[in-house]
């Protein structure tokens, strides 16, 4: 209807540019949330999984294996082409949309309270790695592929851009490791969050600036619009910390005045959520409008938002869950889709990022927290764990490859510093604190640890088909195990009540712990102090030489049969994935829902459903 | 960075164009949203104000008053402008996601179950409807404002499009009728809802036909583009049919046995809202390709999915909740944007619409209720009840108009019809039953009705107290109050435990049942069996000739007080903006995720956490 002026340039595409449109974001959404569902499986953060699907889709790999079907997706051939503009509009809000995420896991309060140490950290985290890349993008700029048009008034906008892109931490990431890891809310976890947040804020005021350098330029180039006048880069930072100090001020005082009206007078959530998503688009338009970038808004607009405790923890986490489940795949899936990886893979450009984002981040933030006196082991979990940059370097370096400010190579190699620095980082922490990560009970099962039907009419019976089951999974003979379990189960009986016993036992030479569950139709007493039968048994072989395991594996399993609604569930289970369903059935959550009001906004909603798994 | 063809065409547009997308979705979500919730704090459905936000928006108002704002927001004046074309692609995924949800409230076997009544409802409320729209638009199409270009061939096409539009039902409109009255489980309610869904099926299925009526003319003008090939109709037809059929069969079956699998290995709930969307895309993509409409394939989609039991019910709540509040008012907000309501009222197409909508919908739906033996009343009740047609007549009009299969005029006519059809159904059914609408407590409640500092210290001077302030909205004597209320308290306290006392009297004289709320700092001991002294005292005055309203709101304060969390919120409310928020906390939604995992597809699970309202 609306589409006269394409007729001429988009030929077949304005016909079925639906099609194409539906097709494209369906193809997206569902490689990158599959890919990103795999990665997260093997504890890796899902933007791998998101970002490789993108490398699928895109020029790499379909366009180069099967070019009809990329052009046909992407319009890849059709200068301008409707589906593609579209497509191009709904990422752009994608973007707006998890800066607002990221922007609402800010608590400014933690940082402020953390006070010297944090903040120590969090500028020489930030000053030797933007340092390190200041220099190397100010006199070696053709090491980073600089591209050849860059006009000579964007140089010092090129340096600082490096400069920012090497030293930027992901928060997101940064909240999601710590909490994997159990640490979040250890003195050590709060002091990396600290120094993140003020990190964050930090290096987005920086890309103000950047924003602010290359504008007028645009603007002389296209033609005056408004806004600027004539000293632009002035009038553009003062207007940007206008913005900041208004939205952080008057605006979230007033947010936080609004949020018991609206959820007093409106409907419950969908009210405070239409809120929360106007105030960011309005705040985005706004920076947008300014000439910085309208992500920059967004991101402020949820630092605003997130602060106030009115907002409620189930709102918050339903904003997050829908976000982070449809539109950051949706964002990071896109990189890939217009960049070809193997053509724009520059080794160099690769190694000097690779080097500053590792040696300049997790060096200077050792050496701050070595100044703020801190034992060296926590000190280089503190540089491990400030070095993901993940979701912000792939963001940052988006615009400024949009802004045609870095060339694509140099944009590849920010993609593989971000996922480089984010996959070392959980590990780096552990290694350094020299702990090993604490498993969940899904974490340990898989379909061959799962017994259907128990035939065992007794105790005995039982544990000697669940020791079977067990025996080639602890490469070890049924019969030890059997006599184990046996042994323990004889001196005092296993049953917890509700339907559930646990034998267990401790097996000398064991290399990991093991769970078999078995699932018995008929019921088997246990001698539960509820006197029902055992339905679901569970046996537990932990190291002899590791006392705490077996421990920490009963808790678990306790923990995961206490609530009725999964107990019924994972009762009724037939198959081992109902059985695996019913046990992740998210119990955190109502549990989140009791604690509802509470405030507690940088323990972000999604994480902690996250560490269900 | 994609804009190089539109730089001409565009102008300012280009540069600007996120700053104008990202104001022009934030002012349709704004106003939409707001409007729609003034609309339903009123007792009227939520698209009444939807549609409202775009008549102000649009050119009828905003365009009248403020010419240059209209045209920045919208760009109406830059043909084929970036920004526009990107919110035309959002509308119609905001469609799409639309349908989805109303495709998942369709629960096929609730309609098997019905049987015949529901059957002949359902085909004489259709039949009778269609065939008035039919032969007016077939015989006298000038009255119905006929487009002047309207091809020989599409006759047909707009004379059924004209009987749809006019015998369409709109399921998720009625269904919440019907919850709000409180019929929805009852016989009279799951005849109308099961009438509906036959009639909703059908109705899109003949809309089918009619896109294969016409889409074959537009390829032949605009080139064939594969798909359709040399008998256009039969194949799009026959395509059509092959996809229902296939969808609801086995592809039904493929997505209930994946969405276990989901739900085990995948994250919580993102996996499984990621997995619905791209299927609904991938089913829309399909029927879009085909040459019906895109939103189409995601209703169908919605269908096979919302019939798996394994879809749980908080997350079909999610998907529910997130696309009724952002993407519903996007679509219904964006409707009045471009289309200017007072030029394109045409009084004759709205008389002869709104004639055919109310007297072939109700008469045949009556008639066919007579035939089936039902009791006058409850006939008149099936009528109205079927004659809610607002969302689905403004949907299937605005494809119309975008195909320019009908006028701005007759567009216009169908969505007053739709809105005005929605407004009387639900007061119509009360009517025909003669019962009153059930009240919720915040229903009764301003904050004339809120004394937040109680000074009394025993309950006889709570009493007094809050009888002073009953009394101006009774418009009686606070002292008849007072004595009434005393008399009653004197025979047995009325302190309900857990902080709560509801001291209550029936008034003779008094017109409608008046709810004081008071708060206690100090607490007063009105006797409650845990020998807690009261903190929040609500006085109850009903009428002496209403015996069961005084039950009815006594069973409604304590269950709103039962819930521990919420209760905590109400007693430690400041002001009464406060307490009305703790009082709308969604304890509802506690209970749904107690019954999670039962199948109760059309119960939707918006509508019930709406029901709390």
């Amino acid at each position: 209807m609306h589409g006269i002026a394409f007729n001429l340039a988009a030929g077949s595409g304005e016909i079925h540019y639906v099609t194409v449109l539906l097709l494209s974001v369906a193809a997206i959404l569902g490689v990158a949330r599959l890919l990103g569902e795999i990665a997260q499986r093997y504890g890796q953060p899902s933007i791998l999984g998101e970002l490789l699907a993108g490398i699928i889709l895109g020029p790499t790999l379909l366009g180069a294996i099967w070019p009809e079907g990329y052009n046909y997706l992407f319009e890849a051939n059709v200068d301008g082409s409707r589906a593609r503009l579209v497509l191009d509009g709904f990422i752009t809000l994608s973007a707006t949309l998890l800066l607002l995420v990221a922007g609402l896991e800010v608590d400014l309060s933690v940082a402020w309270r953390q006070g010297k140490a944090a903040l120590l950290v969090a500028l020489l985290g930030m000053a030797i790695p933007f340092a390190m890349g200041f220099c190397v993008a100010w006199f070696m700029p053709d090491l980073l592929a600089v591209p050849d048009a860059l006009p000579d008034n964007w140089r010092l906008a090129f340096a600082i851009f490096v400069g920012i892109a090497v030293s930027i931490t992901a928060l997101p990431i940064i909240a999601k490791i710590l909490i994997d890891l159990n640490i979040f809310k250890a003195d050590l976890g709060m002091l990396i969050m600290s120094a993140a947040i003020m990190n964050d804020l930090a290096g987005w005021m920086g890309f103000a600036v950047v924003m602010a350098l290359i504008t007028p330029v645009t603007d002389a180039v296209e033609g005056a619009t408004g806004g600027g006048g004539g000293n632009g880069i002035g009038m553009t930072l003062a207007l940007t910390f206008g913005f900041i100090i208004l939205t952080l001020t008057a605006g979230r005082w007033a947010i936080h005045r609004m949020l018991p009206f609206i959820q007093a007078y409106g409907s419950w959530p969908g009210a405070v959520i239409a809120f929360v998503i106007v105030i960011t688009l309005l705040c985005a338009a706004l920076t947008e409008y300014i000439g910085i970038h309208a992500i920059f808004g967004a991101f402020i607009a949820g630092v605003a938002i997130g602060d106030s405790f009115h907002l409620r923890e189930s709102t918050r986490e339903t904003i997050h869950n829908f976000i982070s489940s449809i539109f950051a795949p949706i964002f990071f899936g896109s990189i890939g889709v217009y960049i070809n990886f193997v053509t724009a893979f520059d080794p160099i450009a690769v190694i000097i990022v690779l080097l500053i984002a590792f040696g300049g981040k997790i060096g200077g933030c050792y050496f701050a927290a070595r100044l703020s006196k801190l034992p060296k082991r926590e000190s280089m979990a503190v540089g491990f764990g400030m070095a993901a940059q993940g979701t912000m370097g792939v963001i940052l370096g988006q615009l400024a490859l949009n802004q045609e400010l870095i060339s694509e190579e140099l944009f590849v190699a920010i993609i593989i510093a971000g996922l480089a620095t984010s996959l070392v980082s959980g590990p780096g922490i552990l290694r350094s604190l020299q702990r090993k990560q604490a498993k969940k009970l899904p974490d340990l099962l898989t379909d061959k640890h799962w017994v259907s039907e128990l035939k065992g009419r007794d105790p005995r019976g039982v544990i000697g088909e669940l020791a079977t089951v067990a025996a080639p999974l602890c490469k070890m003979p049924a019969e030890d195990l059997y006599q184990a379990a046996w042994r323990r189960e004889r001196m005092m009986h296993t049953g917890m009540g509700h339907g559930l016993a646990v034998p267990h036992a401790r097996i000398d030479g064991l290399k990991q712990s093991i769970v078999v569950v078995g699932r018995s139709r008929i019921g088997v007493d246990f001698d539960a102090p509820d006197g029902q039968p055992a339905r679901i048994i569970c046996l537990l072989l932990t190291p002899l030489d590791d006392p705490t395991s077996q421990l920490d594996l009963l808790r678990m399993i306790a923990e995961a049969f206490e609530n009725p609604l999964r107990r019924t569930k994972v009762l009724a289970a037939e198959k081992y994935t109902e059985f695996l369903a019913a046990l992740k059935l998210p119990v955190e959550e109502m549990k989140e829902k009791e604690r509802e009001g509470e405030s507690q906004p940088t323990s972000s909603p999604a994480e902690e459903t996250d560490s269900d798994r």
